[in-house]
């Protein structure tokens, strides 16, 4: 087990917090992060990488990225050495290549305001974030619905009690009642006073960027600046999407350059679904794919070099009966393990995949799908995983049960990444010399010495009999699921926060709110 | 695309037939079985695999195997150089695998009556068949209830309906409704006569092995044997399971001599649910696992030596709370790795994994524990893949839904072990070119020169908008693949055979089953 540290839920409080935190730790290992201790899947061999690198710097030179409303970015990339014409930037051959490679971190900490929440993105390790940007919710009660921010505020705390997640996310559902250029407030402190992990950031507009470094001071204080460096610590990463193919507009510029300029984490994502956003190929969707993601985030470091990145590759197929995105299917998934490679042979931390489908509900079809894209996500080496828990519908709802059923999954990938032990206790020849041919081993000496531990304990798979199962009520795992959620949401209790520090936040968002009228837009 | 060669269903008949091709060409492309062209998935180095090896060794030399019940047995394992205790067999360090590494074929051919049908056991192929052994049929209509021989007869029906099956498999349902010691007849004609794929013999009785070998020379006639070695062709393949642990029983060695001494294929297949039959570790389940193939293997190749056999492991855990069996849990994933990786060392073809599950019902579990089985059986080089589609509950029971939904993810696979075309058109720089920044994909013409093609088309899932969904009656995948496994019984129609041929086998058939009287024995 890659138990780097207890959770500090479990070394802390009362008897009652005590009984949780054994049942916890009984279940599963809460951990700030995954390091894997077993090897990556690559697809395709160094030849068929240089080609698609090859390929991407082509796109680069001859046809280049859009920057849309942006002045300040063309005279950047123009001083940088590129070519400009209009609002269109072409580069030589590397140019981008070289600039990450120069000053971008291969890892970097983002930190939690509970230091033990801290995880560390790139390398060896993974960290596991709800979905993200559901403007509807479901559940089997109230079935589709709007996203509100009380719904918001559950998906914060069913992932803070979730033990595999690692990571608050941002954009857990859209909380629709509440005005599009206020709503920010609400949802940044929601992960500040609901959860300690790490959270992401407002991208929707440059002032909401600002508001949420502001309130991220407010929440660090005087951990917010790294007295070695003087610089601030990266405690926000915030979601870029390219507005494919080769293109980057004025709001996501705007938002980049508040939080580069703040040495916040940028996730920097070409949102290509292959047959819309870029060809019908696997190679083609790569190539667009690696060539928004080399301006991204050498223009992230021109603005700050060294400052944290991520690498981030949304990818699917649209069905070419409908044009609907499809998910869980072969082609993204092998899109998937290409990107993974190229963005290590890059050396930046690595963003892709989750547990995305395109059903309605939480199915078999949702299952199928997600299953498909989470494994792949972890031997891949995703080192950030957004959408681990909660997406249908193409990312159009977030479900209760799905968020559930999927924050189990990660629990799975969690043993699966720490792979074999090959300890003498792992080896076991002792038990099979005591038991021998033709016996059992459930009753033997090293059963029962491995019995807590053995193999990942599901809280949703139902492994009884059928007789069993019917005196049960005969219940679907979604059904499962949408009794397991409820029960965290009873269970929830919020981690402590210094008051004054809540005072402040709540203070500064009611100044905030006042300065400027409603509005949603 | 492996398309090795159309299958033959597609070349023949009439104008209807014609046009079934065409839907099925369009949306599949049914070939006898897959060629990867992607990488395995390795998870133990060398230094792991060696270690496991050691093990397994030690355990043959110290431990050693029990075979019951079967004086011969004994006598060539004593003639082999074994050392031989009562039914307790010991073996030299090494003895087995030099023994299997002398003779066994790294790959053979499985011959089907309809040749463009048969399969190459091992190497880079993969070879789907459906569920094996249950005793127990359900289906959204009737629910759950014994197998009967109608249920047999439909599941062979669907797999040979299915373009992504490519075996027709063995005890596909249990037909409860027919008496034990006469229901192989039953059972091993409906292969014959309702599919043209390979199927897999009786093992509950040497005499019923003995059927199932004359009642394929009666369908294989003339190209029963090989003229070129005088031999019989291989045209059925066996499971034969270890009594695990350490244990081989009368019965399925009676069975396993008459396959060998007929030159058939034998699937020798361990069969570990960790915790019971073996020790609650990864490493200790495949160093059982291990032991017993080496023996079971090395026993085949004593009996015929250079006769097909292929190196089986079914590997999962127990529940550490009621003892049940679980599936698609992360340590059985770790197992199926590891063992793909002891096979491929030793030189054999390798079966293992599928489409398991514990769950009751094709629900959301059935689906991540399916697809986190299968992933890894593709990922992990399986040759010969037995439970691909149709399993519920353990094994307890074949689903019909199920059947379609695996089948279908079985398709999946295919595309996805065909890899990444890097050919000009895959690499679709023009295309990229054509749109340029900004536009969409969805008109070009690379996209329409590839819109057949592009993407793997699943007929169950729904990527259609939630109105839309709606408006279809809100179905889950359950629902929708039980129109489909209909749909598929509706419009089956049975592969062409000699009525001469057929006639001799319902003779054949009639005469043994008037020989002896009826037990459910």
């Amino acid at each position: 087990m890659t138990d780097q540290q207890t959770s500090p839920r479990m070394r802390r409080g009362s008897a009652r917090d005590a009984k949780r935190a054994a049942r916890l730790a009984h279940a599963a290992h809460s951990v700030p992060y995954i390091t894997r201790k077993i090897p990556r899947y690559e697809v395709l061999d160094e030849e068929g990488l240089s080609l698609i690198e090859h390929n991407a710097d082509t796109v680069l030179a001859e046809i280049g990225i859009d920057f849309l409303g942006d002045e300040e970015a063309l005279t950047i990339w123009r001083e940088a050495g590129a070519e400009v014409q209009g609002t269109r930037v072409r580069y030589p051959r590397g140019m981008c290549r070289t600039i990450i490679q120069k000053s971008a971190p291969r890892e970097f900490i983002q930190h939690a305001r509970n230091p033990q929440r801290s995880v560390v993105m790139g390398g060896d390790n993974t960290v596991f974030a709800p979905a993200y940007g559901s403007p509807f919710v479901r559940d089997l009660d109230q079935g589709r619905r709007y996203g509100s921010i009380e719904d918001f505020r559950n998906f914060v705390k069913l992932a803070y009690a979730s033990p595999h997640l690692h990571h608050s996310g941002g954009t857990v559902c859209e909380p629709v009642d509440l005005p599009v250029n206020k709503r920010h407030f609400d949802m940044v402190y929601a992960h500040m006073r609901y959860s300690d992990k790490p959270f992401m950031g407002s991208v929707t507009h440059p002032l909401r960027a600002q508001d949420t470094v502001d309130m991220a001071k407010i929440l660090f204080g005087d951990s917010y600046i790294d007295p070695q460096t003087g610089k601030p610590r990266t405690v926000i990463t915030s979601l870029i999407n390219a507005n494919s193919p080769l293109t980057y507009d004025t709001t996501m510029l705007g938002a980049l350059k508040v939080y580069a300029r703040n040495n916040q984490a940028l996730l920097v994502t070409p949102f290509i679904l292959a047959g819309a956003m870029a060809p019908v190929t696997v190679a083609g969707a790569c190539t667009v794919t690696l060539a928004e993601a080399l301006a991204g985030l050498a223009f992230v470091q021109l603005l700050n070099p060294g400052g944290p990145v991520i690498f981030g590759s949304f990818a699917s197929s649209v069905s070419m009966q409908s044009g609907a995105p499809t998910f869980g299917t072969p082609e993204p998934t092998l899109v998937l393990y290409t990107m993974a490679a190229l963005a290590r042979r890059l050396g930046v931390p690595f963003r892709s995949g989750g547990a995305l489908c395109a059903s309605k509900v939480a199915d078999a079809q949702a299952a199928y799908e997600s299953a498909n894209t989470m494994m792949p996500t972890c031997l891949a080496g995703v080192n950030f995983v957004l959408h681990t828990a909660g997406w249908l519908e193409g990312g159009l709802a977030m479900g209760y049960e799905k968020f559930v059923m999927d924050a189990d999954q990660a629990g799975m990938m969690h043993t699966f990444l720490t792979g074999v032990d090959l300890s003498e206790n792992g080896q076991a020849l002792d038990a099979i010399r005591e038991v021998g041919p033709g016996k059992h081993f459930l009753g033997c000496a090293h059963t029962q010495a491995n019995f807590e531990t053995a193999f990942y304990r599901s809280p949703l798979a139902d492994n009884n009999s059928v007789e069993q199962w019917e005196a049960e009520g005969s219940l679907d795992m979604a059904q499962r699921a949408n009794a397991l959620w409820k029960k965290m949401l009873r269970e929830y209790e919020a981690p402590p926060i210094d008051p004054g520090v809540d005072e402040a936040l709540l203070d500064f968002i009611a100044r905030r709110k006042a300065s400027f009228p409603d509005s949603n837009v």
